[in-house]
């Protein structure tokens, strides 16, 4: 059985989800061959620390939520930040976890750069590098002879991208169409319940389903990210940020859902793209008006949904959670175990 | 690049199916790495012939569609049947896709224990041997190091079975719950519509959804069958069919739909299975009364969805085709791309 030897970016919700599943799933794991040894972890508020010999899950989970530090972890030594602990900690692959940033990728797309270039592989939950360039770090993966795996940009860890290299390889896949952004969803169900937008917001915030300030999914840039990863990764596409046609849900009023329901209609927010003769087309997010037969509008509250619109089947739609820590920490291990049936053992 | 020997056992609507994916997406399947060539064929009507060759899967469909008989392809030789042609044709994998039978198996069980003893991976839409040998014909795989999938057994070509080896790997699936027979779910929807059960299920027949003889369906063997094989396949059980507690259909009437219509509930045929403590428990089918947010409740017509209970991301649901011919061929060449995956190419 290979060990993998994973260097966590980010000791946040998301990696601890991943320590978590490491400490509970372990046996599992085990049973399908994997072996995953925790050889770093570099977080700003933390601490960085490293240890060739592997680090305990449930002890780095201690150290965060008991001393707010990582770094008193007994025989671990402290470790750099950014590119030099990537280039300095042995590891085959890098868990990239940082916050999204869509406006220049951040840190993360520097991370991503740094380690694909080292020969690492790459698995990563932050949109940003993803949607913002795709074409430069699949290109720079495969120069290195390395995957870039990001199961966890779009809803979370249900399985996606996963099954797109799985069970639905050779099923000719030509378009996907969805509920991308659970908080959108939650404020048009509120309001469908009559609540004020600003009141549904404000649930949403309270329930910790948006952000303190909700632009990034109020205006469609999460879901227009998740457009482009989709076009990318399922339909080969090249896609940036900036060709997803985007609208949000702001300015759509108790009037014009009212308005939708007299009508037997539903308003969703969806996500889509098609390929047509191998060209991805029409990448764009918007307000739709759905009947309610529609499968995308019987998704209430902050679920998602993903249709892929495929030759071999007809259309096969998949539900899950699109946030959460044990969830978005399940993308990271399911991408590694991806990465490991892929590249061997 | 590796090139696969397919063997097909039957080329009915579902071995026809193969013959199409294989012809349009033979494309898509090189560039996932995957060269499979037909050796032979295998069907008591056609008729039997084989060829190292391989034989072109666009020459065999024109061959069974216009001359009703495969025995003229140019340079192909006449096969036996049965156990003496499996053995005589040198195949790597074998598709075994003859009609299911519940009661012992019928040739198919005959079929799949021949080529699993002959070092052969199986991959098999026929649902008896899988529901009713499953503990003898996994131990035969194992001890000849071979696979034996069957995702063409539940929901046709939708990915399940192959999502739990791979995106769901990891995630601790403890349960399984789903509308797995669209004959029956056909039904209940047009009784929910007004119709009569005897003129809903002469419906069915018409539009091709039941069988002349639908007593499979409509008595619950069918999803029983299938709740026996996610048991096993998904669970890690030992069922065979007989331990699934089955109840169909048979003696709902209007009044009973049209009751639970009034409670704001509906009714559907719903097969579960669990696992507690790694023991798989209460294998059961029967007619559940769903309130209307149950995402099995929503499911109308002859569609199929499976909900798999999960620790890492609560439910994820998978809906997609029951039945088809291109959607079941998709099945046998998905279990092949997992094959290649796990086996090495």
């Amino acid at each position: 059985m290979k060990t993998w030897r994973v260097l966590l970016l980010g000791f946040g919700t998301v990696g601890q989800g991943v320590a978590e599943r490491l400490r509970d799933g372990a046996t599992e794991l085990a049973a399908g061959g994997l072996d995953a040894r925790i050889v770093g972890v570099i977080d700003p508020a933390l601490g960085s620390i490293a240890s060739a010999e592997g680090l305990d899950p449930g002890q780095l989970l201690d150290l965060a939520n008991r001393s707010g530090s990582l770094r008193d972890y007994p025989g671990a030594t402290l470790a750099g930040s950014g590119a030099d602990a990537i280039e300095a900690i042995d590891a085959d692959v890098v868990f990239e976890m940082t916050p999204t940033n869509l406006v220049d990728g951040g840190p993360g797309l520097q991370h991503v750069r740094t380690a694909l270039g080292l020969g690492r592989h790459v698995a990563t939950t932050n949109k940003g590098p993803v949607a913002l360039a795709w074409s430069e770090l699949a290109e720079l993966a495969r120069a290195n002879d390395v995957q870039l795996r990001c199961e966890g940009t779009v809803m979370s860890g249900t399985p996606l991208l996963n099954v797109c290299d799985g069970g639905l390889a050779g099923a000719g896949v030509y378009g996907v169409r969805g509920i991308l952004n659970g908080t959108c969803n939650f404020v048009l169900s509120r309001m469908e319940a009559g609540v004020d937008y600003d009141e549904a917001l404000a649930e949403a915030q309270e329930l910790g389903y948006a952000e303190t300030d909700p632009s990034g999914d109020v205006e469609g840039w999460d879901a227009a990210a998740k457009v482009a990863i989709l076009g990318n990764l399922v339909l080969g596409g090249a896609l940036t940020l900036s060709d997803v046609s985007r609208e949000g849900i702001v300015g759509i009023g108790k009037g014009d859902v009212r308005s939708a329901a007299r009508q037997g209609t539903r308003l969703r927010l969806v996500g889509s793209v098609r390929a047509v003769d191998g060209t991805v087309v029409e990448p764009k997010v918007g307000v739709e008006e759905l009947s309610l037969d529609d499968p995308l509008a019987a998704v209430c509250g902050p679920a998602n949904l993903l249709t892929f619109e495929t030759e071999a089947l007809g259309p096969v739609s998949i539900a899950g959670p699109g946030a959460g820590r044990a969830a978005t920490g399940h993308a990271l291990i399911a991408d590694l175990l991806t990465i490991h049936r892929q590249v061997g053992s």
